[in-house]
């Protein structure tokens, strides 16, 4: 799909989430039809169904959870593609409803991981307040303005906070200042994104036999062909204990022909891999290829073949 | 440490998760001081400061998260070491004071992972029900007991369910049957657990530097000696981006020659690797050594090269 | 070219030798021109120059020398193909003028290689014999005809032996029984020679950096597609000391996918490699070709990325 | 054995070859008592039966022949060691008896190779010239001191021509200067000769098995410890078709920690292997040990795994 101000997406909600954030990021969506989904799952099959036209979720570290969820939710059913991803910076505040204090603060609602990671500004400046699990941390915000007084503030995203009107106390209150989580929007197979040259190629491929030296033969496709990757994960099938396939980001494009070659090495040797995007890297950088993994090198290498396979 | 019936160990609470049956299933843990912690970084951490000798923890797929977390805790901080693995089979049911009838269910408690996997049976059999998070499965169920009617049910651990006297309206309500959380006990570094040839060693890898073939550099070490890996994940430093460590699992045990002379490998080109142990493998299983990679052969080229060196 | 009775060729000579032996085995050439050389390169400027269409010259193992020449003359100047190559079974008889006695052997002339693979049925035979050098072991039974009695016997084949009308005083006199020297018929470029299904593609490699892993980069080319070499010479470059290239035999044609992939590959890392020739294996041994390293795993991938690339 | 001036050699002869050329560059050898031998199995023969303490003879690109006999030799029998290494320039004269003149010169005696590579400037200058084959070029010189007039000028050493009296009438007058030629010289086992930064190990591989990846493994001993490659060579075991050695040189000296563990490496895979030496390189040439294969990370890596086998 061409991404455009016409579109509709969904994203693992509430109203509110990083996750939301993160979709607000790409040109066009702030304008656009905006659907809340309370699964990753939920998320994509409103793709899969055509219901809307791509969908924004977490693919990692994400405090909202929902990662292992979108890498196995993309790896089976209809296919997907991955079409763009955001890196949004994590930063958590504590919101309240006008008016409250914080020594008045007793109970925090929010997610598990939003908690976990600020324990630390918790104990230091609301020592004895009690934890209240949230489903998110939007949710936490939602549940001061509608809910029924079960905690009194909600640690959550400044985006949401601001936009309930809520009073922030404290700002950056996560113990890791920098934190960024990364999100795909996911579409329907179609016409591939434009090659940017700082892109990214995710796939996820099956390991055919489990011996040693199967893995190494699958990254030999990559390594060989000099293409980095930057994210390599083993995963069970979850149908019996001792299978697996491999989640990976590569550098480069569909369109490069070191990426192409790599991918059809990948084929031959694990024909249930599935391609699942080539797009644009959020941080933009560029990958360091060397001559003999040129696209040079290869048109270079087919010509030279093509007269020998005539007799020159 | 030698794990004896004197011995305490902390848990990834509340009492009743499925980390507490995982610590049930070691020899003698039933009798012995068990101790409730809120996180997994606080589990370890009473590991590190001494107040208990282990600490059961997940460390893949649990559906009370912690995953990353445990992987991320292990990694950095004061050595710890895995001296054994449990898997648990995860089996929901859901649970219900005596005298509720599932006709009068209406909202149900659980963590956001079991709700995710069980929403198949709520759809078709409570339908209308509205979830309510809780911070853990075991949570859910202490709340049904202690709580302030927030919600009448809960999906829990059938453990939780017996201890806790709830009535238990279905079995088995989860998506996947045969679903299995694998758990990992980790105490401080001591003499090795024995060897018993279906051993696994789990290390951290640094990638010492970020181009392609630095990976395999790294996988060679495992290959070039027959060793499996079961595992592998790719974990940012969290220092800046594109900054690498592996979390992986080799087939073997340190002792084993194969599996010694590939760490010496890895420290080689890693030095900062981390070893974080080598334990017997829950499900038995015992991996093909080839010939060439066996102890045997290991011994016969040292006593080879020994006659070199000497003049012989 | 296509050999066919009415060409003509050039071969390392004199007339007799094993290397006309070879040539004779090459259908028509019995009846064609057949110009014998006095060395291998110049039996390969004739191919050069257009005076013949082909040349046979020894390749491997040769009694009569010219490997190393023959290698290093095919790796250099004007392009040339190899077009087919030839195994001769190498045994070496005593032949006389009519009427001399084996007690009356005193000098035996014959090339220093021949004499070398003879001297233990010599000592055991004819003990006094001196030995008298020869530049071939057809030079010898030459020498016998025309000469000035420098000697009264000579270690040839059993081809020259018969032509000349000589008496063989014994067969068979080499150490080895069952040697057998490998011989290539080479012709300038043209359409390649038909693919049988046990063919070898003879390469030159240069060394494009001397590095550890720069050859294991070039041979891995071959590995990763499945394609065994049955010969690899590195032969120093002559320029200076420390540059190579690598003069290889691998199994299979380059019109199989896998070969052709692997040229390709080389072609990238090392673009001054040559293509000396894919032709029938004199042994015909097929080789093993596992499924995704056929043609069909080849078009298969093929197929699959061009649907990716237009969005399917 | 220590190479000292109580020392006897062998070295394929006869008197003024190269090959003696090459032993009178061995501190000490021109006044140890030196055996020409007539073959370079006769000399190593010598060698193992104890009658001399080492024998020098050619191991690569010799004018003389010899370098398959030689590696061949070495990789069969009772165990050799080659000691050190010498190259020697190759230069060739046209020596005449005294008074000869140019111009009067109508046959001229040699060896084959020296013929070969001799060939452009006797074009140029003796242009009628016939050739008459000799063993080699020492043994032209001495045919024209003790010979029957067959020819009247020789291609040879400068050696043997000065050492013989005879009158130079051309020097250089090989196609190729700056020529050089390796020899080596082969002891039995004994104390190893001392390391000195710039050294060789030569070493005999059986192929374990044929088939694609089997080579990769022999050489991924080296390529995965630094360890470069000076030369490979396949051989076929002359036991039947198909069956292959491997002979190389390798960068590095055994006391390496290094190249001891690529012999380990090796040993495990193809236990036949056999261990020709390590010696000092005759162009002293460095080279480049990357931090990772360095002794000191060698050490660095036993202490680590020794730490952790103790429960550090």
């Amino acid at each position: 799909m061409r991404v455009s101000t016409s579109s509709s997406y969904a994203y693992l909600g509430p109203e509110g989430t990083f996750t939301e954030a993160a979709l607000l990021q790409v040109p066009g969506a702030e304008s656009a039809r905006r659907v809340p989904a309370s699964t990753v799952g939920a998320a994509l099959d409103a793709v899969r169904s055509g219901s809307v036209d791509a969908a924004m979720v977490p693919i990692e570290n994400s405090v909202e959870g929902g990662v292992s969820a979108t890498l196995d939710a993309i790896a089976v059913g209809a296919p997907l593609r991955i079409l763009r991803e955001e890196l949004v910076p994590i930063t958590f505040v504590l919101a309240v409803r006008p008016g409250t204090a914080l020594e008045a603060v007793r109970r925090i609602g929010t997610h598990g991981h939003a908690w976990a990671q600020c324990r630390n500004w918790v104990d230091a400046n609301v020592r004895d307040a009690e934890y209240f699990p949230t489903s998110s941390t939007a949710a936490a915000a939602y549940g001061l303005v509608d809910g029924d007084g079960s905690y009194d503030a909600a640690i959550c995203s400044p985006l949401v906070a601001g936009r309930l009107g809520l009073t922030v106390l404290a700002t950056d209150i996560g113990d890791v200042t920098d934190a960024v989580t990364r999100f795909v929007l996911v579409g329907r197979p179609d016409a591939l994104p434009p090659r940017t040259g700082a892109d990214k190629t995710t796939l996820v491929i099956p390991l055919p036999e489990d011996h040693p030296g199967a893995l190494m033969q699958i990254l030999d496709q990559f390594a060989a062909r000099g293409v980095n990757l930057s994210r390599i994960e083993s995963r069970p099938t979850g149908q019996f204990l001792g299978d697996y396939f491999f989640s990976v980001d590569a550098d480069g494009h569909v369109e490069d022909a070191r990426v192409a070659d790599a991918l059809k090495g990948l084929h031959r040797i694990s024909p249930g891999l599935r391609f699942l995007g080539s797009y644009a890297r959020a941080d933009r950088r560029t990958p360091a290829v060397e001559r003999h993994t040129s696209d040079d090198a290869f048109g270079a290498a087919d010509a030279w073949l093509g007269d020998i396979l005539e007799g020159r």
